[in-house]
């Protein structure tokens, strides 16, 4: 039985998903598809345009038979934390494949380069650290250490400067971490040689990236339906009618006032952050206008532009280092939300929660855990601020969807 | 040499306020007047309807030689809290009467009442404690035990349920406490016999609070302009044209976004946070969608209004147990912070400054301290928070009205 793993954002689900889902049933033929999902807060550190709940019907739409939420803390965590908490929750509800998107396209290079770093350890750490101590960004950082053991090498190697690839390598680690059986499988992006911010009209598919540029540059979701599935045009003309898409622009004011309110005690209490960075956020807070001004302000070379993203996401959750850091560091998610099903997803669940000692949460009032309150803490305040201020919807109160069902419960 | 003072809030200046400073002048014909005015967050907790330097302005266009700030710990705090601070400003800054509105218009009943409660001590502290323990709210649980005590007095005393004769109270209280030899001066308040809500379309005198239910219900501001001197009207078209009247509802949505992002730990840090109501405030937030219907679902009889408006001034300013509680409790404010000045008042300024050990902070650059800390925080959030989210001002670079010039600096 082969059961299909995927990591994703889906903010939206588009073209370039579909192409990836099509590939992964010619060349695998899974009998359950499961995608690990990222809640309302990305990796990136920014809102997703549409909620978690819109999102997941996307992907039961696509074919997916099971969502889970990737909890907070991996959700907005750096690639190595992402990865590590997704490929545990694929390996524990039973997946044997993982899929990902990269543009290198093929898995050895993967290994090749995992070995390389694992036999020159001690080399790659000293050049990390030598970086790091003279500012320079982790990324940077990695890529430079990574570059220098890479020099002599006479395998072929995944280049880790490109994001999919760099993504998909953290991937490949942590399976090797966890020392899980799960068997990574990777399936070649397929988009124009154009940059990533660049739109070809005619072209069926384009980043998300472009397409969240697009629409929350408030240009018409029709030039670029032909990129998106029909469910995912509905559902983002619905979004548009009625409390438009979440972004850290309509989120600012929020994160201003959260700023302003704070001392730099309880700043320095926030999840990653760091000594120091407290007073440059007070500094360029008072007079920054949008959310874009106040980063591009912060931003030095020793901080990437998503680092300080996540950050920001953090001090707007109140996301503390109390409760965050053990979780992201040693936490080793012994549950996982469930977020939508299909008929055949509700069968394989029936089939694994007799023997598994993992726990898929379908009512979130039945069980607490420190994990989950961050969760539902970063959703409520999502649902506050991206709705207008007006919704009631209950995070808490929201059962999984279920698809093949006449009606969506 | 008669340097009157006077408590003040001023929100709005109104033509009650002007017959109190005509009375004042032909009763004691002063030679500087001084307000302690609070700044932008009120006693009943309640941010003002506009700014400090607003509600400065019309203080000396009304004739005020000297404005000074009432620190945000005393201007949000407790009725005793309130007086005490203002009264230890005052008696610092030279002021040898203490000018006050009450219901009850003579002194001696005040001073009647504070000798009776001083020397029926130990039988009016168990009534307080005892009422206390059963759930009564301070004002009612004070109210009950000062009843008990009165019942056999010959004298006359002064009725401390009215608003204003408890408030006097309170500063002949703290007089006494400070053992200044400011001497306590009332004036009868003038108005109608009507409910402080409703308003008499030609009476010339009406309550500040019927002015401001009237104002934040948008009703038009000419209706009431008989009611006011024509600069506070000036002002308040002023602010009616550009962000509109502060107010709790308008504050409402950052508000529930801070409750939404705290922990029970962090609320339980909040200045006035007592065990047990964070998760009163916690479980009625989510729902809520206007302040009133919040504090409606929190309120029991244990917590009046006005001190759940003042626990909510202190969770959206973020001021905490750590920082405002010493202050509240023991500060001795050893410096005020001059709003504005009338060239009377600036020569009185001079002539104390050589010999005072009261530090008349007009530079806030220059100048720091924990109580203004607070202050500056406040007024941050409160600038940010009413002007619609785009201004600029900046608080710290403010400095002091100045009046008889030909333009306001």
């Amino acid at each position: 039985m082969i059961i299909a793993g995927i990591v994703a954002e889906y903010n939206p689900l588009h073209n370039g998903h579909l192409y990836q889902l099509d590939t992964l049933r010619k060349q695998l033929n899974p009998d359950v598809t499961i995608a690990v999902m990222s809640g309302n807060f990305l990796q990136r550190g920014e809102p997703s345009l549409v909620s978690k709940w819109i999102r997941t019907r996307m992907a039961l739409e696509a074919g997916i038979d099971l969502v889970l939420e990737l909890p907070y803390v991996f959700a907005v965590g750096k690639a190595d934390v992402f990865a590590r908490g997704a490929v545990t929750i694929l390996d524990r509800i039973g997946a044997n494949r993982l899929i990902f998107g990269s543009e290198c396209g093929r898995i050895e290079p993967f290994y090749n380069s995992l070995s390389l770093i694992h036999e020159n350890k001690p080399i790659y750490n000293a050049h990390l650290i030598e970086a790091m101590a003279q500012g320079v960004s982790y990324p940077n950082a990695h890529a430079a250490a990574y570059r220098f053991i890479a020099q002599n090498c006479k395998k072929e190697l995944v280049d880790l400067t490109q994001p999919n690839n760099n993504l998909g390598f953290q991937y490949v680690n942590a399976i090797d971490q966890l020392g899980s059986t799960m068997i990574p499988v990777t399936v070649r992006r397929k988009q124009t040689e154009h940059n990533d911010l660049s739109l070809d009209p005619d072209a069926s598919i384009a980043s998300a990236t472009s397409i969240r540029t697009h629409l929350l540059s408030g240009r018409p979701l029709k030039r670029i339906s032909n990129k998106l599935p029909v469910y995912t045009v509905a559902a983002l003309q619905d979004a548009e009618k009625t409390n438009g898409y979440a972004s850290w622009e309509r989120f600012f004011p929020f994160l201003k006032y959260a700023l302003l309110s704070s001392s730099k005690e309880r700043l320095l209490s926030i999840y990653e952050m760091e000594e120091g960075i407290e007073h440059r956020l007070l500094d360029c807070i008072r007079t920054a206008n949008s959310f874009h001004e106040f980063i591009s302000r912060v931003k030095t070379k020793r901080y990437t532009w998503a680092r300080l993203q996540r950050l920001c996401v953090h001090i707007l959750t109140g996301a503390s280092k109390h409760d965050a850091k053990p979780l992201a560091l040693y936490g080793d998610p012994d549950s996982a939300r469930l977020l939508g099903m299909s008929q055949k997803g509700q069968a394989y669940l029936s089939s694994i929660r007799k023997n598994s000692a993992f726990t898929i949460i379908s009512k979130i009032r039945n069980y607490r855990s420190p994990m989950l309150e961050l969760d539902i803490k970063a959703a409520q305040i999502y649902d506050y601020l991206a709705a207008n201020r007006n919704a009631t919807r209950t995070e808490t109160g929201h059962p999984p969807l279920r698809y093949d069902q006449k009606n969506y419960e």
